[in-house]
Formats: C-alpha cells, sequence, structure tokens
C-alpha cells in the first residue's frame, strides 16, 4: 500500500469533479469589516467579505474586543486544562450561567465548537440511553449527523421540517422507546427556519425528547436574541437548544441550555467534552459581552433583517434568482458548479467581492449557489457595488435570471 | 420514558461511585501562575496550581499576551466563517507554516482542538482507506479511541508501549492491508514514552503509516520544541505527528504535520475539520508566539525537567511514592479513590495547593494518583509549601509511604 498515492489519487478524484477547496487567505480587518485584505500569490487585495457568518460584525464590537483585551491581560492566553483539571476559568462560570438566561433554561455547558457541541451531545445523549431512537430532519447539519452516527443509535429520517412526516416516524415506533427529535431553527444552505411548536406538540404527544440547532439563529432572533425559540415563545418546550458562540455573537464556542441534569449529564458522560481543553477565558469574555449585548440591543437584529430585505428587493429588480425564505440568509441561485465555481473567482479576482460558491455536496447537484450573508456592517455603496457586480456577472455568462 | 429521572439517576450512579466531578472554579493570574484565585461558595481566596498543562507558563508569557493583543486590534475577535467559507485567516496560514517548520514536515493542519484533531484525522484516515486496519497502544487517550471507533476500521490493540507484541499484531494482519500504528509520545497519567525508533522499525516492516501523538511533548522536548520526534530524530520516519497549542504553547488548538498530500486529504475529507469555524486570528498569533520563541528558547525546557527532578528527589526524602518515569510528570501515587479526592479536598481547602484527583476511569482502579505537573513558574517556596503539605497530609490520612 503506497499511502501518499492514494492520498494523491483521492485529491485528483476531488479536483475532477471540481469539489476540491482552495481557502481564500484573507484578513478581516476589525473596524472595517466587511473589508478584508486577502493574499493571492504574493499579492495583497482588498475585498469585501459577504458570505460571513459574522452576521451583526460583533466580532469587531468595541465592548467585545476590549472585554477580550482585559481578559487577557487577567488571567492570560489559554485556560490551562481540562474543565476538570485546572481548567474551568471564572469566566467559564459566569458564561454558562449568561446563556442559561438567554434562554430562560437552568443551566447551560459550553464546548469549544458548534460541531463539537452537536457531535458531543448527540453522540452521549442516544448512546447512553438503552434503545433510544433518533428521528433526524433529512436535512440536518453534518456534525448532527455524526454525532448520531457515532451514538450507533437507531436513526430515522423525516421530510425536512415536515411535522406531518415526523409524526409518521413518531407513530411507527415502540411506544416506551426513548426517542430523540434532532432538528434545526434555520437552516444554514436555504435560510428556512422549522415549525418548532408544531414539532414540540407532536413529540410531546409521542413521549420524545427534542433537539433544536440554533446555531443560524441564537443572537439573530428574539427580543434578547435567544433565536426562533425565543421569537416563537417555545424555549421552555425543547430538551436541548444547541447554539453557537462563532456567528452572531462573533467568537467561537458552542454550548448546549437545557434542564440542569441534561446538561450535567452530558457534562459527566461526553468525551469530547471531558477531554477537550477549555476554551480560553478571553474567548469566555468576547462572548459574554456579545452575548449580553444583544440581549439589550435589537439594532444589529434589525440591520441584519433590514439588509436582507433590501437586497433581495435589489436582486429582484436586476432578476437574479434568489431563494425565497424567511431568515436573513440569501441564497443566489445559480444551478451549476461549474458556474459557481467560475462566477465566484471572477467576482472576487475582478470585483473584489467575495462569496464563496456553495456546491455539492453541501447543497444538492443542480442548486449550487452564491450564499450571501447581508448586514448591518455593509453599507449601500457596498450593496450598490455587490449588485452591479452580479449583474455584470449575470450578463457574462448569461445565467438563468428570475422570472 | 422520564428522560429527567434518568439523567438524575445516572447522575446518582457516579455519585455513588465517586466518580462525580466538580469542577475547581478559578481565576488564573496572568504574571503571577501558577498563583489563581478560587471561586468557593461566594468566598475567594487564593490557590497554586500544581496541576496545569500550561507546562512552561507560556500563556502568560509576555510576547504571546502581545502577539494576541496585537491580533485582536487587527483581525478583531473571531475568525468569522470556517476555513472554506471566509475564516481563513492569514494567521492560519501562518501558524500551519511554524508548525511544519517544527516538525520538518512539509505541511501542517489546524483543528480546533487536540480532541478534534486526534479524532476527525484518525476517523477520516480509517474510514477513507479501504480495508484500512488500525493497530492501537492500549493506553491512547479517549480522542484517539473516540476517532478509532468513529471510523468502524478494524482495530487491533497492542500491548502498551510493547514493541514485541506490536510486531506480532501486525504478522498477524494480511500483507496487503492498509494499517495504522498509533500510539502517543509521552503519556499523560503515567509520564512513560513510547520507544518511537523502534516502532517505526517494526512499522516500517510492516508497511504500516505511523500516527504519534505528542500532546504531551511539543514545545517541552527536542531543541526547537518538536517533541520526542525531534528529540529522537524521528520526525521524518513518522507519516502524522499530532500535536496541541493547549498545553506547552499555552492557548488552545490542535494539528497534525506530515506530507502536503496526507494533510490535504484530510483536510478535504475530514468533516470535523470542515464544518468548523477556524480558530480565532488572535489565538492563532499567539500561538505563533509561543512556538517560535521555544524554538529559539531552551530555558523553559530546562527548568521544566529541573523542577521535575527536584520535585521527585523531595518526595524521596519524605517518603511520598511517586511513579518513576522519564518525562516531566509527577504521578504521586494514593492507590485509593476516596482518599485520593480526600487529600485533594484538604490540600485545596486547607494547604491552598490545587492538585485534581484522578481516579478510575482515567486511570486503572488501585492506582488512584495526584498528577503533579510542576513547572519553571514553580519558585522553590512553592515546592517547599507543596512538600510541607504533602507530608502533612500523608501523616494525617497515614497513607502508603515508599520503601
Amino acid at each position: 500500500m503506497n499511502y501518499e498515492s492514494f492520498f494523491r489519487a483521492q485529491l485528483d478524484g476531488l479536483r475532477r469533479e471540481g469539489r476540491y477547496r482552495v481557502f481564500a487567505d484573507i484578513e478581516r480587518q476589525a473596524g472595517s469589516f466587511p473589508r478584508a485584505i486577502r493574499h493571492d500569490a504574493g499579492r495583497a487585495r482588498e475585498v469585501t467579505v459577504w458570505c460571513s457568518n459574522d452576521y451583526l460584525g460583533m466580532g469587531q464590537h468595541p465592548k467585545v474586543l476590549a472585554a477580550m483585551h482585559a481578559a487577557l491581560d487577567r488571567y492570560g492566553a489559554g485556560a490551562g486544562g481540562t474543565r476538570n483539571i485546572s481548567g474551568t476559568n471564572h469566566e467559564h462560570v459566569l458564561l454558562e450561567r449568561d446563556l442559561a438566561d438567554l434562554h430562560g433554561t437552568e443551566s447551560a455547558l459550553l464546548f469549544n465548537s458548534g460541531y463539537m457541541s452537536n457531535w458531543a451531545t448527540l453522540s452521549t445523549l442516544a448512546s447512553r440511553m438503552p434503545g433510544c431512537v433518533i428521528v433526524s430532519d433529512e436535512m440536518n447539519h453534518a456534525s448532527m449527523i455524526e454525532g448520531m452516527r457515532h451514538s450507533r443509535a437507531e436513526r430515522r429520517l423525516f421530510r425536512h421540517n415536515d411535522v406531518a412526516d415526523l409524526r409518521r416516524v413518531l407513530a411507527e415506533l415502540p411506544p416506551d422507546a426513548p426517542k430523540l427529535v434532532a432538528f434545526e431553527s434555520v437552516y444554514s444552505m436555504d435560510g428556512d427556519i422549522a415549525p418548532i411548536a408544531a414539532i414540540c406538540d407532536v413529540a410531546d404527544e409521542f413521549g420524545a425528547m427534542t433537539y433544536c440547532d440554533e446555531v443560524h439563529a441564537t443572537g439573530l432572533y428574539g427580543a434578547r436574541g435567544g433565536g426562533i425559540t425565543e421569537r416563537d415563545g417555545v424555549a421552555h418546550r425543547v430538551t436541548v437548544i444547541e447554539g453557537t458562540l462563532a456567528k452572531a455573537f462573533g467568537v467561537i464556542g458552542g454550548y448546549i441550555a437545557g434542564s440542569t441534569a441534561m446538561c450535567d449529564f452530558v457534562r459527566s458522560f461526553a468525551s469530547g467534552f471531558i477531554f477537550s481543553t477549555a476554551l480560553p477565558p478571553a474567548v469566555a469574555a468576547g462572548a459574554r459581552a456579545a452575548i449580553n449585548h444583544l440581549k439589550q440591543s435589537s439594532a444589529e437584529r434589525e440591520g441584519l433583517q433590514e439588509r436582507a430585505r433590501t437586497l433581495r428587493r435589489r436582486l429582484d429588480a436586476i432578476q437574479v434568482p434568489h431563494l425565497d425564505n424567511p431568515s436573513h440568509i440569501v441564497p443566489v441561485m445559480v444551478y451549476d458548479p461549474v458556474q459557481c465555481k467560475a462566477i465566484s473567482d471572477i467576482l472576487l479576482d475582478h470585483y473584489g467581492v467575495y462569496v464563496q460558491p456553495i456546491n455539492y455536496p453541501t447543497v444538492p447537484r443542480g442548486t449550487e449557489r452564491l450564499r450571501i450573508t447581508p448586514g448591518p456592517v455593509h453599507s449601500d455603496a457596498d450593496m450598490d457595488h455587490l449588485v452591479a457586480s452580479l449583474e455584470a456577472v449575470w450578463s457574462q455568462f448569461s445565467l438563468r435570471r428570475a422570472a
């Protein structure tokens, strides 16, 4: 077995399928985000980022940066250990309290990433409850799928956001089996939103736990940024709310929120939690500053929605097709993987507009897209430039127009 | 199914077995580490940390903190996306180059934690190579075990650090099957060190890849901190070197280093890499500062070894038993889980000495211990106090003495 040849052949396969990823090497500019410097072949040029998940620009908010600077000076760089072995900093304790307060839950538990919180929590819950069956929305995120897979519990899919199909699946399961209904609130690639209350109704009817991934919603929806579960008044009905500190809150990390017993159970049994060094105290402090600011300020959320509405209106005006959805995510549809990559390259190289192409397997073949994430950091002039650039590229490539 | 009752019952089980973990809530004090403030029942008291994995105190090094402050001002708080979708900051690119340089490899690849780097890399390599068999040291870390388990590849154990047994296992496998020999260099709980050259000899003989977890060695061993693989001159013989930025380098994150094709393969196929938000640029900048300082300075490494030697000598003088090993980790043996927890509590509450008890399942039953990690940050006075405290507690509890 020649391992090097094997690796190279696999990578060549990706290149042939147009799926080989080249990372744009950029420097975000604190204070002037969405501006960034892009490094490419020895050149450094300014670009405007239109595909970040720092949806509200909190990654450059003065309160967040001040909290991180202060925490660095006070506690130093790293946590120094796992949560159990000298790594629990007081900032972690306070952050978990702030998160529980955000969601109105008894407790919360921090992880190093949203991926880890989904993977570790789902795998722990489903593997530790004998006979547990996971009932999973078919569009759930990779981190959730890997967590379910790792649990080796039985997994049944229901059609995306389809409560009737969820009911059908639950009705087929043994009444006394532990059941876990797993779904997201805002789906990242289509920007559609789950009918959480109706899902909870059906889950309650069949005695199932509910697990809701709110990573594209916390900070962004609800009067205090508690997500769709807050907006819809159903946070108390969901067994596990999972969120991230890396998107609306602008830093990094993941968490779950729920009952004290549930959080303590995951804390006590999840290998991925137990054996990971804790997040740096400065990260926790920055996240706290973002969360607590967004509990009191809705200006950023309103700006986000206004920018998304404005972009949609302007795309309609030039007949550039986009998926209609009730969220802040604006998927501009290209419907072809090669063109999707090509126009993304041209937008970046010629127009200084950075939007990563989204191709299979992240989205189904034939639905390739530019996933645009407008936000309050994007000015009217930024949007004029984006729309003019899209119009030029759509004409140049004779891409499909909206009706 | 009453889920809350189930969680509570499981937690009660842990309490009955003495395995329920209570996290010490502390504030490390940058500039005066190992000193920390401990929060307990509304009181805040100073303690000295003797169980941190910030082995060299780099978490408070002025170069590290300055680099992080500068990066915060320049780039902001978070990376803003996954590596593929706007989250690759130039600091990540430079850090991966610095890591490749540290190990003398072609490439390196960053992860959000050491746990994630082990889990994602092992699961990706073993699941993507058809018929791959993992041959694993029986004492490997939980993150490695979970990665192997997730791959669903066949796994065979060899006796801990036993090259003859490794040979026996490899000889039983089909000659043409892809094979991956996974082990650690410095084992965390016993502090013993793998015979890497001999392992590579046998792996080469049977055409196996090698995977070496160096998380308790990078920064600490080798002329430039490249770990045991550097010290032993075998870095070029190991297929995958895995390390952490959270221990000797004082921040957070994990990585692998090896050939360009191997790193690119993992980059392209590992779900846990692809779908995670990238580390904050400031974390990458801090890690770079620590790595590059320790490439040039051996004073911290020498201080670490001197402190470990001194502590061992002083423990011998008072006949407090400890595991002899060739590393910087000093496991002080208690041999009983209840006493181990009890004396740890007394050391913390009455003596201000913080050493977390290590009980089953982290170590085998009957080998319960205090895992002490002395380092250059601990003064002679700190050590006087530690040794006097241990002597007092050993007498109070009539604990087993060394011969």
